[in-house]
């Protein structure tokens, strides 16, 4: 056995409610294609490398593997590692190379954004350049779904059906009590795209069902538009619900800030709040003169495995086994991606791009897809996002009535080189 | 039809996942009886008798109403109108009578918390007093649990459901990153009682599971504590996840804030914050030195129609259902209350109380329900909670990949009265 060549699963950034999928379809391929030794999970990612901190998922139970697909966050354990060009990182390079060597690990799967893309893509320059033989394949995984090459990103699905369905709860729970409570805000992911706060837009199936407003950091923000947006949708409802980006830029493309004075010389001077829906629930209480509260799913939003996408999962499960199948076909430093074919009926099948060119890519929601106005989808968004939220994803229940998720029981690799770090 | 007297049904204050499913019990058991006129709904709940805002419920097509059980929020309308003494409210207890007389109303089903328990015990005092023939009967709703006289509450278990696997899955979030996220904290309703925080505690099955940390109102906080608590759960985990009611209290028995200098004199004189969640980040990172995150699922939680329990939207229809039953035996101003059967068994029944007793009482979580250092719950709250959370209520997805929800078509009374407010 020893003669195959390892293989090395590691899990990078933000966790999603699919990226144990692609992990588990991953794990599944490389056993069932007997091809490759032993199947090696790399905790906390790019860390679990550096530090020689490996396991064998090859020795862990079947059912544990399996039940991967309905754990939600990062099994194998995440990181924010982030390394930077190979000349400034050049010892960090080095030792990735030198554990793979002391471990033979041959293949190199690793699931993350841009900033993965590119280690793998430097890892994998850099093993050619030192004649080192080595398969890198990327698995995109991403909430915030701003990968280009790739039709959406695993991951997305999930957080989309997520948070439209808050959407639409909240929205009814702002309805019935509109008399006292007018306005509700929604804070969803997403810094520098605005894909998550687009999907909510799905929610609105009718003009009275929320959300009403959907500001997205890809349309110049302003308190001025907000205040008058609120004031039209208030004549029109008698209520507004509010989905917003956490990154809301100005029209100079700077991070919207209260203190800014935005909206008008020195108006919100004095409020000093983290959040963009701390933000917006002051100005408008404040400029509307209505109570507004604010919901903020924080890290609940990529880890609702309760509500996840049936698509999303099995999607994300094929890119991890498209990732072993395209090692194990001469494949090299390329990302698996997700391809929507033609037709009225949505068909995903995968595809590759170079490594390289994702990492220096990215992809925010496009104009065709934002109302003229900046504050709502267009229906060509929600043909674009509903097929990814269909189905939900099985779960198992607990005799406590709660969902059960897996735990490796991380069988150490023995450390074979000195510490690092 | 018009010599026997009309019903109207209610809903007041804060929403819930199974508020509707109570009201669908009152509609169908009262059509079902043939002892009751036409069924009304008021909408906004007090607001909409005062103003003479009322629709036919009985003309509304059997599958709206069905789908009541299905429908998150109060889909009749409520609101936080609040009527105080006989003879400080003098005039609004007359005029809801005279809607009463107006429209025939000889039943008043009305669900919400003490305040609307009040408020009904009060109109049934009146028109008593006025040789009005009416029969009102209370139907308990509240998310918060704090309603005396009866086992729990309509709209607590899903809650609790809810924000358990909230829990469970943000926990694994912190698990997979907390080499840089080492801290969230998951902000949960609950102003005077700490019902909600306290059910999150089921998803701790084990101790390295979330949330390591629960903060309830019951429990005097300091954040000399709280500090000492993290750097604990840090040592032994190297994470913390903590669960925040939003009312904590000093051991005065006053609201926690920030700039009251709890923790050493002044240390926190600069933090200026809304609610509980960033309080607790803020401590946590200037006085702990890790990052924090929070997640505040906001009136979210109470609407999470998704993932409700079974239980409770069974229970919520019961309460609705036995409230016409008692109504229609000659009982009057009382409250169905739900009585858990002694037994290993769960068994639930209803039975009744005096609405003016419930209007006076309130139910904190017992000493017995909360540990020794008053951070996490017992065995006894386990098993209390266990129970109320099981099952799964059924949605409907529409091919959208979203539940779908019912709205009435409101098809309005006509108004007999002069206006009013």
């Amino acid at each position: 056995m020893n003669s195959k060549g390892n293989a090395v699963v590691a899990q990078s950034g933000g966790p999603t409610a699919a990226i144990n999928s692609s992990a588990c379809g991953v794990i599944q391929e490389a056993i069932k294609s007997g091809k490759i030794g032993r199947v090696i999970g790399a905790t906390n990612g790019i860390l679990g490398i550096l530090q020689e901190d490996l396991f064998d998922i090859s020795a862990e139970k079947p059912k544990t593997i399996e039940q991967l697909t309905q754990t939600p966050a990062a099994a194998i354990g995440s990181c924010r590692y982030k390394l930077k060009s190979l000349e400034e990182s050049k010892a960090d390079f080095e030792r990735i190379l030198d554990v793979f060597g002391a471990h033979n690990i041959r293949y190199f799967f690793y699931a993350g954004g841009n900033d993965s893309m590119d280690t793998a893509d430097k890892v994998n320059k850099l093993a050619a350049e030192s004649g080192y033989e080595l398969v890198c394949i990327g698995i995109p995984k991403t909430v915030d779904n701003d990968l280009a090459f790739t039709d959406h990103c695993p991951g997305y699905g999930s957080v989309a059906k997520y948070v439209a369905t808050c959407a639409a709860e909240a929205g009814r729970d702002t309805e019935a009590l509109y008399t006292t409570d007018t306005c509700t805000i929604l804070e969803v992911m997403g810094r520098n795209a605005g894909w998550i706060a687009a999907a909510t837009g799905l929610a609105s199936r009718r003009p009275e069902d929320a959300p009403h407003l959907i500001y997205m950091p890809e349309s110049a923000f302003s308190f001025d538009k907000l205040v008058s947006d609120v004031k039209e949708v208030l004549k029109e409802l008698g209520r507004v619900f509010i989905v917003a980006g956490e990154g809301l830029k100005d029209e100079k493309g700077e991070y919207v800030t209260a203190d800014k004075g935005t909206f008008g010389k020195d108006s919100f001077g004095h409020i000093q709040l983290g959040g963009v829906a701390e933000m917006l629930k002051a100005v408008i209480e404040k400029e509307v003169g209505i109570k507004a509260r604010f919901n903020k799913p924080g890290t609940n939003q990529r880890s609702a495995m309760h509500f996840a996408s049936l698509t999303d999962v099995n999607e994300a499960y094929m890119c991890g086994q498209m990732a072993v199948k395209a090692a194990l076909s001469g494949e090299n430093g390329k990302m698996v991606t997700l391809v929507r074919e033609q037709g009225p009926k949505y068909k995903c099948t995968t595809g590759l791009a170079e490594l390289r060119d994702v990492a220096n890519g990215e992809k925010k929601v496009p104009a065709e897809y934002i109302n003229d106005k900046g504050n709502h989808i267009t229906d060509a968004m929600r043909d674009y996002v509903k097929p990814l939220v269909r189905g939900e994803a099985p779960i198992t229940i607990g005799e406590d009535g709660l969902p059960v998720f897996m735990r490796f029981e991380r069988k150490r690799l023995e450390k074979k080189l000195p510490k690092y770090m």
